[in-house]
């Protein structure tokens, strides 16, 4: 076998060499011929045994004594399981899915989103920020986001705060795990039910327990709150998920009231609260806490898109320090390009003009929906269509049961959700009027009529 | 007071309303004027006060009954906590520190990357995948990105790999929690001392029993693992953090045999194998396993740069299932813009291109740093210059302390740190020498001989 370079020649020698030792050939402590002997024997290169030999020896494949030469390191077998057979069952587990359309409730439309913007801004985070980029990123986020979404949240939120309580993560599902660590091991959390599944899963995951608690026509219920007597209690207030129900303020007063007295935290998740149409925003919990009692989240997910995974959260002034001394040596998980570049957008105004840009297309999609269900289901349909976030609740009297309609969704090749997704213990599936979550932010507008036509295939016919 | 428009009349009147019911100027259930009176009475028009009504309504201050008018929703009084004040201490917590140079090994020299490449490949990655950006991230990462990952280990490191068993995630500390939800809550985990403290720091925080295994001149102690029967071990076997040294193929063979035995698991942090000098890659760990032992994480913090937070591991075969269960609920935190931007980079050859420019790149900072310092110390130094990574051990002969040494490179602005971040335990002041770790990245190869000079003056002076 010729060989037309040094490099050859060396791998060549290096892996016979290294499989020889590894398969015994060799003895332990064996003297291995001299680098010109072995260049001699093979018709080589004194250079490419020298390379080989090196590359061996810092592996520890053999050992070198001054003036003596090169011997073999003894070695033991290595142990090979032969039930392992290096191949994985080719699992379902989210496999993407082709839908032909979808009523999904956790994705946003991209169409419009100022890519040329994006990625100008992003240019000048490289030029301007790359002593940033190259460190490991600041805990909580880059302070000038921080002060950014400060003022964000004072202006659209009522929310006064400082940029210090602020924290910058890769989604609310990471913000939650962090306040988990400045919660006590045995704390009791309540969770609103139907809720958001996924902070329930991560509240098993930590090992809390949890209490979902039924909502009454206020949200929350107070009664069963004061029974369970949780430490935190998990919200929606401005628009419940997935239920859209508005807390009334005498439910906002009566629950940080009882907060304030036991000493307790309540996170409110405002997931979608730059959305709200026809009436005006519904101000934050956190904006009526006057004794230090809430955790806000937000999230840039729906105003922008999921795939950017940074969301934020504003602490309480007394949870500041805890978090900051748990969190010492925590390298955080948000992209800092992403957290700087979004900065850029906030600050030069374009942010806020593709949320008002959005909150017409959304407006507009939503209504003609709304118009095309009723059009459709007539008199078996029920539409609870709160002005606000990307999704609404409708009620549809069909002989089917929810596992039939996730299963004809499925075959119909359409993506939708029912209410039993977010229940702790699946509904009753006596009632005639089954619940469904339709989002609409994926549907282009002029395939709503035919969308709507399939829905009705899935639960009708 | 006169208002030019609507918009600001019905503000003014809204937040009037909501003050005076708030303060209890209004009886519970007293009638409101109607909106005919109101606006009679204000002189303003029917429609503002149409608005304010009803966005009070939809917040639940006021309550309607139909045909009878408008009525003050009964309210409790909202406790206000006079002790709590709304402000923040200043904490000097990971506040911004200037420095002149920087000796960290935590940083890379970004300089040089291609970011024209990069937001050019970002828009194609919005024309193309604009559907993978609007809804939740695969749990494992973008399969594209997955599957090149497998070409890239199975021809860098010897791994062969489906891409069912890698998982992309914000970082490996990320990771390594990901592994721990895969572990029995009792396993006990050792880790190498001196080691990457922020993974113990993870593991002390996930309430296991963490064994800090001192280090021999092969890495990790066998005899101490033995001895400790840990469940899973933590090493990184191609350039130990901090002290460079290779583990050789003895040690290996060891290490799986053992745990091969015991059914334990290895993590092989691989943080810096890309980058090799002089001789060749290290082979990976897990390319000599043949048990199934091994979880593989790798890391594009090093290559790229940490402000992307993108990291991966090769999970065992065994551990794919486990994993894909225990998540499925999970959102994973990474970005996927970016995530699917680096695909793209790694499929046109970019990524490959990169990293050699930069093999050569910090090669030249790499020998121009160990000759200056050389020159500067003489026999004060002593070099351990494996020939690998963003970084290498010094030990500098001394009078001054540990502590001394931290204060005194502060107060000269200039990053850098000593052995004891790394070690579980304070290390003994008693020696002459003190062990350093110099990372070369972030040092412009003209500056290299001023930031030697200072830390002459920070050690000796």
């Amino acid at each position: 076998m010729k060989h037309s370079n040094d490099t050859f020649i060396y791998r060549e020698l290096y892996n016979n060499l290294k499989e020889d030792i590894l398969s015994f050939k060799y003895d332990s402590n064996e003297k291995l011929p001299s680098k010109r002997e072995m260049a001699q024997n093979l018709n080589v290169s004194v250079n490419s045994v020298k390379t080989a030999y090196e590359q061996l020896l810092e592996e520890g494949y053999i050992y070198t004594q001054e003036r003596k030469g090169y011997f073999i390191e003894p070695l033991e077998k290595l142990i090979v399981e032969p039930q392992v057979t290096n191949t994985v069952t080719t699992s379902t587990h989210q496999q993407e899915q082709q839908y032909r359309y979808s009523f999904s409730h956790m994705s946003t439309d991209i169409t419009q989103f100022p890519v040329d913007t994006w990625t100008k801004l992003m240019k000048q985070v490289f030029k301007h920020y790359s002593h940033r980029l190259s460190a490991i990123p600041d805990l909580k986020g880059p302070i000038e986001l921080r002060q950014a979404i400060a003022k964000l949240v004072s202006y659209k939120r009522g929310i006064q705060c400082n940029a210090q309580q602020i924290v910058i993560a890769s989604g609310t599902n990471v913000l939650l795990k962090q306040i988990m660590d400045v919660m006590d091991d045995d704390s009791k959390i309540a969770v609103e039910n139907p809720g958001y599944f996924r902070f329930r899963d991560i509240l098993q995951k930590t090992k809390r327990t949890t209490l979902p608690i039924n909502l009454d026509d206020k949200g929350i219920s107070m009664s069963a709150i004061k029974s369970g007597k949780p430490d935190l209690v998990i919200v929606t207030p401005s628009h419940q998920f997935p239920m859209g129900t508005i807390m009334p303020v005498s439910r906002r007063i009566d629950l940080l009231n009882w907060l304030t007295k036991t000493n307790g935290y309540v996170i409110e998740d405002d997931y979608d609260s730059e959305f709200k149409y026809n009436t005006d925003n519904i101000p934050s919990l956190y904006s009526f806490d006057k004794s230090d009692r809430v955790i806000y989240l937000g999230t840039f997910s729906k105003t922008l898109m999921p795939g950017l995974r940074l969301s934020y959260m504003v602490l309480p002034t007394s949870l500041v320090t805890e978090f900051e001394h748990i969190n010492n040596n925590v390298i955080p998980d948000f992209s800092m390009i992403n957290a700087l570049t979004l900065y850029l957008m906030i600050k030069d105004g374009h942010y806020e003009r593709y949320i008002k840009k959005m909150s017409h297309f959304y407006a507009a999609k939503r209504a003609k929906l709304i118009e095309q269900l009723k059009e459709t289901f007539q008199h078996l349909i029920k539409i609870h269509d709160t002005n606000a976030g990307l999704h609404f609740i409708v009620e549809v009297k069909t002989d089917y049961s929810y596992d039939d309609i996730e299963a004809r969704a499925v075959s119909h090749e359409i993506e939708l959700y029912t209410i039993n997704r977010f229940t702790v213990e699946p509904v009753h599936d006596q009632s005639a009027f089954k619940t469904l979550i339709i989002g609409f932010s994926q549907l282009k507008i002029e395939v709503i009529p035919e969308a709507v036509n399939i829905l009705r295939k899935v639960l009708i016919d």
